[in-house]
């Protein structure tokens, strides 16, 4: 009875940061012809929630698991699939390929180097590309991993952001560079230092960068309590 | 060609705003079981976008159209539509009542006073309820009510609200509530007067109440621009 579900998948935007740029996890359908890359997604089970089907659509196609994924939201344009590439490549896995599929997104931050994919599945690869270099991606996906992005930036607005892209000890540098490889625009370095030690999310530890081929910083850890008030609670800047 | 897609569905829950409480557009399929009352909501067409048949189905069942209807998310329980009651009345209605039904739910927020809901279609009654009134409504969609009401909560913290739920002319007195109301939780008013001049999102009117019990209050209206600033870029307290 647990058949596959030929009108809903759910496809997975998995970010990390490799201490200079934003990347995401992607596969490849099997082609050099960079149109095949795709998001990692696939059809849910019948009997299956939502989020199960994500965590193992992601598993089964990049061997990823135990992250906490996000839904962003259901994307139904009737013609997301019509396209002619996606549709030969749909042709060689589906039973129903010419079943209009409403799709469910999902998003979450990962330590990239915490997670080296390996491909299985109808994947043939699967790595991590810098969101910038991505201007072309399978079905709707592009408008996905924009979608994703935007929820992103208005997450950072509110939520405090780093602890599940960074390693547990950085330095102000790293932080910086993140906030700008997610809002995509540079920040002013003094005023960005002064907004996060107001916000008291972070505390210095006895303890400098080694093996630099600079001057090395201090590192610093995330304040694991003030952190995770404001992740729950958010910023709350208003006040209420 | 265009027949209804047994799979997939969409529910909207509307938010009016009566200056005492937050209330919500609930349908009734005919039956003085509260448990009959539901959000309005049904299945899409096969080449409709969902963000079309979210539109359609409002007007279709409570007469109620231009408005502005956001996605909230996708909800997929594999049981959302397997409770008894719920099964008797889909069988009153559709071809396959027993297939699995993925929701997509929107909301919205509306002036109350400008929207007088119509049954039609399979509602029997379309009405405004207090939110704080629902303890049960069919299938899943008291979760989607609290996933609305959370959304809310976190549109509140990031962009101006209140435009689309308060007459041109408002009180601060209004303003107040209406924070209240969607917080649920009561708000020291000199701190809100206080928060609320410094977004210098309201501008006083040369006029006050008229044909109150009380000594009329001080009319406002918002500030426009700045408001629409806000609910571009958002208030960005973090500074970025």
């Amino acid at each position: 009875m647990n058949e596959l579900n030929p009108h809903i998948s759910v496809d997975c935007v998995v970010f990390g940061f490799d201490f200079e740029k934003l990347n995401v996890l992607v596969i490849d359908r099997g082609s050099n012809d960079t149109s095949r890359m795709a998001l990692p997604g696939n059809l849910i089970y019948n009997y299956e929630h939502l989020d199960e089907a994500a965590t193992r659509v992601l598993e089964e196609l990049t061997g990823i698991k135990n992250i906490y994924l996000e839904q962003i939201g259901a994307f139904g344009d009737p013609l997301r699939a019509k396209k002619q590439s996606d549709q030969e490549w749909l042709k060689s896995i589906r039973s129903e390929p010419g079943a209009r599929v409403i799709t469910v997104a999902y998003f979450s931050l990962v330590k990239m180097a915490d997670y080296i994919p390996h491909a299985s599945s109808f994947a043939k690869v699967a790595s991590w590309v810098s969101v910038k270099e991505i201007s072309l991606l399978a079905f709707d996906h592009l408008e996905i991993l924009s979608a994703a992005k935007d929820t992103l930036k208005q997450k950072i607005k509110i939520q405090p952001i780093g602890f599940n892209l960074l390693p547990e000890k950085f330095t102000l540098s790293q932080l910086h560079r993140l906030y700008e490889a997610i809002l995509e625009k540079p920040l002013d370095k003094r005023n960005f230092r002064r907004k996060i030690q107001k916000l008291d999310i972070i505390s210095p530890l006895r303890e400098k960068q080694s093996g630099v081929p600079h001057k090395p910083s201090q590192l610093y850890k995330f304040n694991k309590e003030k952190y995770e008030l404001l992740t729950k609670i958010g910023f709350d800047n208003f006040g209420f």
